[in-house]
This record gives structure tokens, sequence and C-alpha cells, in this order.
């Protein structure tokens, strides 16, 4: 028997998953069937089953890897001192986002393809806890990069830093949402609007 | 025959439409068949086609609603001069958000419902104009909430208000998945985090 290589294997892996995601951000998630996904990538169901046991295994995959890109393309532009003000990094992270194209699918294919992990993320465990366990480590790491904004004069308020990155990542999230739905999102909006919000004047809680 | 009052047609109606939601919120929309709907609503099929005439035109009129009822929360939080800062304003507007309730479901199932409509919004034209249309008065009413904000003094970026306007719906619509994902958003997480924000030094573009 012929030896199948590690590249073959990964190949061959990618291929399914390009496929599945051209299929779950055309139709949905609900609407597409493991047969759809056969279709699309012209593999047999022997050849597939091998590596993805069904659609909740291909979204999970799906998930895990966006999550992994997100983060990364994170750490990359989180890497100088002082760190970029939010304006500057969440902009970098965007515009990789942005750039993130499924093989063969238009622009905004992926944004919708992440709108469908959002929704199916309520009605599976797995993916629920793949999702709460990313976006866990998103809140850690921006919330030390918002100590370190306050260590170097750059934040004068004295709130939580958690909060200050539950809203960053809201915002980012509220992106994506835009992209899926309208198709839209040039990076320069989500720059300018944090520009804009950054420099107004705080009014003392009355 | 006995005449019907628009109260009992009213309540007939909003009866249906609480039914569908939870529905929608608890299996989603694609997993929601019409005959899950008259289970639900306990009504014949007769009563509920007489107002809609199938899932999307629920779907639909439960987006128009939403979005009425966020317009007219933001109108009335946004009467004032100068107008409210944007942590006071998007705080009121999302905890009016939060405190609508599913009648009969939990505190998250509001948020799961949006997530809902957002991802059906891909396939569906009808709800895609309406969301569209409702985005577009959202983007409009925020920007002139920006000028008024340059104009008192409490802006001082010159970044269009058109892009400062999408960043906070961006934020708002953010925090909607995340109540919709986890169910733990409190209210001062966004103000504390936008304040947090406001309170930054913009650098200079290099």
């Amino acid at each position: 028997m012929a030896r199948v290589s590690q590249e073959h294997l990964d190949a061959r892996r990618r291929q399914i998953l390009d496929g599945a995601a051209r299929c779950f951000a055309r139709n949905g998630f609900h609407a597409t069937s493991m047969q759809d996904v056969l279709g699309e990538v012209g593999l047999s169901a022997g050849a597939v089953y091998r590596y993805f046991r069904g659609k909740e295994e291909l979204i999970a995959a799906i998930a895990a890897e966006a999550f992994a890109g997100i983060r990364s393309a994170f750490e990359d532009a989180s890497r100088s001192t002082p760190p970029p003000t939010p304006d500057v990094l969440l902009g970098s992270v965007l515009r990789l986002f942005l750039d993130k194209r499924i093989e063969g699918a238009d622009r905004q294919a992926y944004a919708r393809l992440i709108l469908q992990v959002w929704s199916e993320t309520l009605r599976d465990e797995h993916l629920y806890a793949t999702l709460s366990e990313g976006y866990r480590a998103m809140r850690e790491v921006w919330s030390t990069l918002v100590d370190a904004y306050r260590a170097n004069g750059l934040m004068a308020a004295d709130v939580p830093a958690d909060r200050v990155a539950r809203t960053l990542i809201a915002t980012a999230q509220g992106f994506i949402a835009q992209q899926a739905l309208f198709g839209d999102v040039e990076v320069e909006v989500l720059e300018d609007g944090l520009r804009g919000l950054m420099s107004m004047e705080t009014q003392s809680p009355s």
C-alpha cells in the first residue's frame, strides 16, 4: 500500500474545510447537508468521513481556525511598546479578517460564515466550549493591553480593563455582523470611528 | 356574525408573534416549522394563517418590531441639549434592549432571536430590505448626533460623522452578539468600556 504523505493529508483536509465553508456561507449551516458538502468538494463519502464525522465537526474545525487566525493577527499587531492604540490595533486585525477569503467564494462569505458559527453555537455544546474559550482568551489579551495603555498614560479613566476589553471585542464583532449583512465594511470606518470616540470629552456621571 | 374587536385582533397577533419568537430563539429559524409555531401558540392553522402566511412573514414582523423598539428608545434617550454622550446614550438603549423579554422565555432569548434575524437576512430579500432600511435610518440619526457632539465641543477629531455612527452601531451589535452567545452582558460593561475609550489619547497617524 502506498504511503500517503502528511502534505497530501493536510491538502485534502483544507479542500474539505474550504468546500464546507462555501456551503455554510452560501446556504447556512442548517440548510446544508453532508451530501451538499461532498458534491461541493467532489470527493466520496469515504474520503470525507475519514477527516470529519459530520457537519458539527466541520463547523467546529472552522471556528477553531478562525479564532487561531484572529489571535495570531492580534499578537502580531500588538508586539510593540507602547502598544498601538485601539484604532490602529483593531484596524490591523479587521484588515486581516476582511482579507481572509474562502477559496472560491466572495469577500463577504467569510463574515457570513462567522455569523453561521455564532448562530449554531446556541445549539451546539462543543462549539459553545470552543467559542467560550476563544472569547475568554481574547478578553485576557485585551485586558493586558488596556493596563498597558494606562501604564503608558494613554488612558485616563479608571474603569475595569475587562470592560474596555469587552467593548473593543464587541466593536469588532459588530463590524463582522455589518460585513456579513451588507458587505460594505472598510477598515477606515472602524479606524476613524474609534479615533472620533477617543477624541471625545467624558462627562462626569450626574 | 359577531364583530371581532381590534383589541382582540391585536392580542391574537401579539400571541402568535411571541410564540414564534420563542420557537425561533430556542431552536433557530430553520429548525422551526409552522407546525411548531402552531403547537407553541395553541391555535389552529386557520387562526394563525389569517395573520401570517408563513415563517418568513413572522420573522419579518419580528425584525420590524425590533427596529421600531430600538429607534424609539434611541429617540427618547437623545432628546436633550447637549445630547448625552455615547456611553450614556448607548447605555440607555442597551438597557432597554436587555430588559426586553419574550413572553415566557429567558433573558437571553431576545438577543438570540436577533442573531436568528441576522442569519436569516442572508437568504431573504424581504428581510434584507427591512434591515437595510432600519440600519440606514440608524446611521442617519447617529450621524446627526455626532455632528451635535462636535458643535458642542464634545468631539475633537475631524472624522466623518457616518464612520463614528457605524462604529457605535457596531459596538451595540457586538454586545447583542455577546448577550446571545454568553448571556452575561450588563449595561455597565458598555458604559465603562466607552468611557475608557473616550478618555484615551489619540496618536497622530504615522
